[in-house]
């Protein structure tokens, strides 16, 4: 067993690592360090305070980071148009690499030589959590329970409360789903979508109406765009976490954002996941518009070319590490001009894109319409351009080869 | 000018293609043959004969493609999840290479040296149907009109008309936008919509219900698959071109598959076009579905990062080339398992996965659950699994590489 | 401990695998089955079966795979001009997967439950190997004694013979370097390359003489491609396994094929490398030169743009992936048309291409020539296809953007 | 015929762009501006200003471009270690960007309206020269004049002298090939060339001796890097043209750099060339060497992947494209730890990297060594490792499925 003096825990106040910071500091006889974080998951992070001092925590670490993740995670990645296989918004993913990042700079602090998170051996936190932990700090100590224990089932950890004095809420009709939520989204895993042909239930969903009970009247919205992040929303100025939960209450209210898929892990199974992330699916739709007016063609063919690598380093863990930093040079890069507004309609579960506008926008109305172009374009161009593009389909058909 | 002796045109019946033909006879004092194919765009293409009979042309090609439409060409592109910029079906661009492939063999049976179009020297269909046109039968010669003769207004192409005798219809009310449709798709381009800031009217929209106007009654489909193909619907088994009707009718009826865009064309402008796809948004959504419990993830992976690219090949017209049917081939071998079904849920313009299960599956229920798997998983190879990952970045960091 | 009643274990007869072979009796008290197979490291495999008798060995499989080998393993590669890093020839990395299938084919025909290697923890070999193991018998047990045991140093091995009566030759001069060969090449690692500053001593090659020690007088080899692979060497035809031979032989003589690097490691590190390829340097060479003539250019560059991931999976022990075989299909497909032959000059350690020639060119005299091409080109065409591929950059400058 | 007030001529004082100019004044009755070019092809530069002045041009331009072309042109090229197909260095293509930039700054500085230039219809550097000016210019008129005029031939060119006055050298012995040249190397096409089975003749080779006349005695080279960049060349500092000059030097004494190939033109054709490049190759493979040490793995195989694509730009003519610049900023960005020294050995042809040391090296040799490493790496962690990355193809074996 390693020798460890201190550990920062990543504490929710919730069941689990109520347990694990117990379980931390009988097995490893070392003080423990709480760090919980508001990123908008919808509770309070304060009570956290008062269950970590009721488990004798000495040193307390809660803290707001709603507008540094919307602003140097969210955004940054909403610039790529990023999509996990082509359908995941990346909710639980983008938040993983902030929380390692407190928790490496709260171990330097607090000169501890440990983190621990509350994440399964299973699934992809804990690779994220840990990648980022070892990338910031390459000799820290990382204890993940969940892989050491035998305390796999709820019943094992409420006895483990009930033998060490752990009072924690034993709640009738606790979620029969694994929950994750930030601002971004909230997830659910596990009960009975694990089988991937048994439709979600509707009263699972916590953060959007269903389509059906949307209202029956659209509602518009007017997003503003600069260097490929949204600044207002309906002519308003909003900082990033403000815009964030500002569409997901619109997104949710008109029943749009959620998503219901099975996706590949990192770890080597699929999984089924449901996804709830209203504003997060604006987010996506008025970009590309954004984009669709703004950016060249090449820059978007590439950006496209490359979004399914750089969700895929964002999904796997990779955050904190010099390719993802080298592709969002690249991406940030493709962003000066990417300014304007968009004009998104919602209803019932649809985000439509209606308009949009730019002072930098590249379409040329003169070039394009289908009315005489006063000479902007000399269609004459297009027969050689059509024939050289030819060439060596000709040459290869001339020489015999079938198609 | 070239010494044309036989020219096949692609014809419609309508305005345009009639002048053409009159024009081409005139212009090359040569032979006129018509080719008129029914693609699934909604009219009756026997019509055509009548007019093409009062042109005075003799060697009159008529004919059903629907089935092939969808089999060797719609079918193949939608294994691959393709999509154009994100966002674009592809519904004018996949009809393209069996005209052109029409063209050709037609000009072989007929002993023609020319093919002729009606597409403008602004857009993309020119290219894909002399692309595909040249690498077919690289001596051909090929006539676009458009490009060449001076009639480049609706009124003078009826001058035209009154002058040589072509008798058209002339609707009141014709429609302001250009359009093109088949089996996969219409598309609308022109009028309003080259402002892109300007909202597309309601009464343009043609296959599709506004999402406003649909049921308030979800309507549910199982859609059965073999080797990434729709065989069945609701367990009864159908053509490809049967499948895609079908799909259409329910999908339009639901509000599904309108699209509204700035695209990128070949030729180098942007273009705002609007799109209604019923079928083809159903189809996409679930061939994601049935592939994410049947194919491996890395082949996933590979198929979604060349997407973009395949895509962009039909796109600008590169169907008939080597690199088309070596990344076909890759497509094709990936979707040996994809088999199984699919239940999708339509309501009001949304289209949603509520259910997936194949003999071929991948999820492993014993490896995926987050209840006790019985040693189907060792929790503990994560560690190293994380470890090693890890590496790279832990060295960097202790040779002082910051992030 | 894993229970294990039969284990086929990859045997060379030196004392590493003997040791393990005799410490897998020992410490899982099961029967050992040795595998020992012929893939052109150019030392004499049947004495192994005496090693084996002596260790009371009693399945023992010795195998000629030379043609297997370079058929179905060697040639496949070569074939996407595969290198690893832009310099490593893949040439340990090839071999894994053949000795993979016949270790799990011997098991299955042995009723083995387990396979064993003598690859280390530190290297890529054991990924190799256990990949392959487990995609193609996923139950199997796999024991790499290097990772358990803690016998991690050339004398511990010896005392261990010593306790355990096992017969060793005792080489003076033994090499510094660990080394691995088979008919592609043979490597070195260790030693004093492990500072790579250090440039390599000039006796540690084996199979090539330094350029230096060459010949003064070049030698020229005709090599004939079909479908992509060489099938005869002037004039004459050759097997695979002979081709590959001959190839090492005049390479070395000429001595071509030298490359030190330092690579990345799948686990983690950095590590240099010495390899030596005669015969592989000269086939890759020849193959750009031979495809430079038959394949068209976009499926050219979509080789090459792959390649690089293509030579990933391959080093990393991919090769029984279903990825690995998608993408081989399209690299096969691509071969339908090389053929031809190509002249290359070898000459102390250079290997010039001289000629290329093909029933199958694409090379057009008439188009490519700088004289007068009777028509064959329409120099006129180059302007519209400049003025259209520069639309999209000159609309940007009217708009203002700078580059 | 456009109308034409005053045009750049791109100007090197030889036959071909001494007609032109003529011709242009002739022909469009405009002002001729001459630019001419020192970019190291080893040819004085300034008699090309009496040439201009006997031909009556009253602006003439003449500049050493040469210390800019190896800083802003070559050197981030190479950082992306580009080669076109897998063989070329892009020598002629990294040319031009340069001279289309300074064309279309002296048409902003001389009020001209057109640029002009001496390139063929058939190749790619008349591509090259007009996206460049379109790109920096877009309403700029080019004038090529060998797609627009019949002097189709060295006789007619001479005629047109004769008839106008125009002096010219008639050198007997004129080289029959097509050159290029510039301080990154010399081009050879046409002539015996254009059968790709003949081999090319010894004495056409300018710069480098062949491997057979090369000194029998290696040369050793330290070449130090700073950020991707060679600073010094055995300890002595040097500007970037230094550099390069020294390299050509030395390469070429030894015989390093000879490249002959088949190569695919973005006009549609393959063509057969011959390159001398020996500054350029000794950088390619000194800077993969530098790389290998200093550059973490998954940004070296981005790289790798990304480079085809950069290549192709280059080569196609889009340097001054808003994707190149997206891509260099990327490449730029990852080499901020390039640094360290490299030895390369030169002997008959080769290029030998024979060691490599950095302050930023990542290559670890606690973790990297065959021997004792007292803890750095733990073994065992590989299982872990493998175990998952081999969980898919596990799932899918268990599921049935065969590779």
């Amino acid at each position: 067993m390693k020798a460890i003096k201190k550990v920062v825990l990543a504490y929710s106040g919730g069941l689990d690592t109520s347990v694990i910071a117990k379980w931390l500091e009988d097995t490893y006889e070392c003080e423990v360090v709480t760090f919980t974080a508001d990123l908008g998951q919808g509770e309070e992070v304060e009570p956290a305070r008062v269950k970590a001092q009721a488990l004798g925590i000495k040193e307390i670490y809660i803290e707001d980071l709603r507008e540094e993740f919307v602003r140097d995670f969210v955004f940054p990645m909403f610039r790529a148009n990023t999509v996990y296989e082509s359908e995941y918004l990346l909710g639980t993913s983008i938040a993983r690499p902030l929380i390692s990042k407190r928790l490496i700079e709260i171990a330097n602090e607090t000169g501890a030589d440990a983190i621990s998170h509350g994440a399964t051996g299973k699934g992809n936190d804990q690779v994220r959590f840990e990648l980022g932990a070892y990338a910031l700090k390459p000799g820290v100590q990382v204890i993940a329970p969940w892989r050491e224990w035998d305390l796999n089932s709820r019943e094992k950890l409420l006895n483990y409360c009930d033998q060490h004095g752990i009072e924690v809420e034993r709640k009738k009709g606790k979620s029969p789903y694994s929950m994750d939520a930030n601002l971004l989204h909230i997830s659910y895993e596990g009960g009975i979508l694990e089988n991937p042909w048994t439709e979600a239930e509707d009263d699972m969903w916590r953060w959007t109406v269903s389509p059906e009970q949307a209202p029956d009247k659209a509602t518009y919205l007017d997003l503003t765009y600069e260097k490929g992040d949204i600044v207002a929303i309906n002519g308003e100025t909003m900082t990033p976490a403000t815009v964030l939960e500002y569409l997901n209450k619109v997104g949710g209210e008109n029943g749009v954002g959620r998503l219901d898929i099975v996706e590949n892990r990192y770890v080597g199974m699929k999984s089924r996941g449901c996804y709830e992330t209203p504003g997060g699916s604006i987010m996506l739709k008025a970009h590309r518009a954004i984009e669709s007016i703004t950016l060249d063609r090449e820059v978007a063919h590439l950006k496209d070319e490359l979004m399914p690598r750089y969700a895929k380093l964002i999904y796997n863990g990779y955050w904190w590490s010099p390719e993802r930093e080298m592709l969002q040079k690249m991406i940030d890069e493709s962003q000066q001009h990417v300014n304007g507004i968009v004009r998104v309609k919602l209803y019932k579960g649809n985000i439509i894109v209606v308009g949009r506008q730019s002072d930098d926008t590249l379409f040329d109305e003169a070039v394009a319409t289908f009315e005489e172009d006063a000479g902007a374009y000399n269609q004459g161009d297009a027969e050689g351009f059509i024939k050289l593009n030819a060439l060596r389909l000709r040459i290869a058909a001339d020489k015999g080869r079938n198609l």
